[in-house]
């Protein structure tokens, strides 16, 4: 990435609080009226519809929808829509795409063949105008603005927070309401918790991410930016599958930072955090309850697990941010 | 992995004719008790549990039933069940559970749920007495024999076997039924494969592997089996994913593994596949119709594409097999 494009990406990165805030002052017409057809139909699943950092997103839907509002979701495996043109039946299932521009084809065939089946399909979209937005029976829009960087930044947090103003329409709940308009602010204090300095922690090409649950889905876009702005090659894992195999590639050379959000999951993590400090692993941490140390790095939220994932995007951006210049100087 | 260890598992990864012909000799009642329940449900989708390797068999089984049997997939976040005791609403869908041992509490806790809810639940199961065994409805056995390697090889086939027979069984078809019962042949000529010389061109500790539509599963299985004997970290993706981010990572020592089966996907993979040539990349081949050359494996599969997943992983398992001697020597 050339230092100008990384100086716009820098600028979307802090463009978030104001993005998230504009999005909240007139965004919840389409939402609730997704979640009006969603309660008239009572799909036995959502199918999600995603590519790249959007499919991340739909992992967190999946996480918020299944546990917050009991809704099963499947992920579409688009190929099977286009490349093998044999696309499942859709009856009594709903459709959700999401997408930056809307104009991924592989993501618009699913909404296009939800349509085919008589089956209701919606789509979070920054570009209104695009095919997928033109194709969807609702739109909600994220109001994002342009995004002219190619990692995403405003476009991902954008569409977290369509999908948790969607999980609240659909289950309203005046304590997570509250939570959700405290987003913009919880964004902010992630642009000063100074993320970016473990990235110089970080040597060589790897880098492992691992998170659970909500933040399964943070380890995924903190893999995915970090491969995008620093050529290291990144995988993400979810703790449990972690333990289950890859372990074994740990060593001093493989630094592996944990999303460690107040939570279910947190015990899991801290062990995992200790097995591998033993084996003399350089582990870096993004949690809200973390003590600041050289490795890690508290993000102050006050919010709900299911909302953390919000402000810790915002972190591990800035953590994937620097790193070309840790690598180059 | 120890060079005894090591042993063992070639013993394994040698076997699989035998495994998979005698699970066709005895295993066609469980799965058509399965498919008839299914039939007689007409569930809205799938939930499939499943960890580690059974993980890459659901991702099998995605394509698979959606696919040929046009029966939508969802996987399990097994997290929602168990950490976080808010499980989803299973109306309208069945559960099928694939596991090894039967023993993950993680998989057994999606079967429970499913009982508890008074919905439909199978697994297929190397372990029948196990904790999964006795939750689920109808077990179909894998009949894999006692697997003593870690990393699996014989019961990842066994269950791809499985899945295959069920989707059979779901919508019969002699053409289909035929190239499954010459499934033993087909791994024996994988056997025959030397896809064990390929990993003599991997240097480093990275890789990436590479496929798309029914080999999305066997790039996820080579990354994880490679990853298991060799410490290596390496990364499974979609051709379409890697396309879209992570080809940014790519540069003259990551050597990228391509799964190459002739189908709807080969077009975007040979693409893939020059363009990483052109940028100095080391570029390996797996396929069905490639010309053997130095970095090139040809696995003679006379199968639909819908079957080329467990020859293709037989040749996996021998390309993951010796890359310790490679590491060491």
């Amino acid at each position: 990435m050339s230092p100008g494009l990384n100086s716009i990406f820098l600028e979307e990165i802090r463009s978030q609080p104001e993005v998230l805030a504009r999005r909240l002052e007139s965004g919840w017409a389409e939402v609730e009226e997704v979640a009006a057809r969603i309660r008239r139909q009572r799909p036995a699943a959502l199918l999600l519809a995603a590519r790249g950092s959007s499919d991340h997103a739909a992992t967190y839907a999946k996480y918020l929808f299944e546990i917050r509002n009991r809704l099963p979701v499947a992920l579409a495996a688009p190929s099977a829509f286009t490349l093998y043109g044999s696309p499942p039946r859709l009856e009594g299932l709903a459709v959700l795409a999401i997408s930056q521009s809307g104009a991924s084809p592989d993501v618009a065939a699913v909404v296009e063949e939800a349509r085919r089946q008589s089956r209701p399909a919606f789509a979070i979209v920054n570009e209104r105008a695009s095919r997928l937005g033109r194709a969807a029976d609702v739109v909600v829009p994220m109001g994002a603005g342009r995004e002219r960087s190619v990692p995403a930044s405003k476009t991902y947090t954008a569409s977290l927070l369509c999908l948790a103003m969607l999980s609240w329409a659909l289950d309203p709940d005046p304590d997570f309401r509250a939570a959700i308009e405290s987003l913009p602010c919880a964004a902010a204090a992630a642009l000063e918790s100074d993320a970016g300095r473990l990235a110089e922690a970080v040597e060589g090409r790897r880098l492992a991410a691992i998170g659970r649950g909500y933040h399964l889905a943070t380890a995924q876009e903190v893999a995915l930016k970090v491969t995008e702005t620093s050529y290291l090659l990144a995988e993400a894992r979810s703790v449990a599958d972690f333990m289950h195999g890859p372990i074994a590639a740990v060593d001093p050379e493989l630094p592996v930072l944990l999303l460690e959000a107040a939570g279910p999951a947190r015990a899991d993590m801290r062990r995992l955090g200790r097995r591998l400090e033993e084996q003399g692993v350089c582990v870096l941490r993004i949690g809200d309850r973390l003590r600041p140390e050289a490795r890690s790095v508290r993000v102050r939220t006050g919010l709900p697990e299911a909302l953390t994932p919000i402000p810790f995007a915002v972190a591990g951006q800035l953590f994937g941010e620097p790193l070309p210049y840790v690598k180059t100087t």
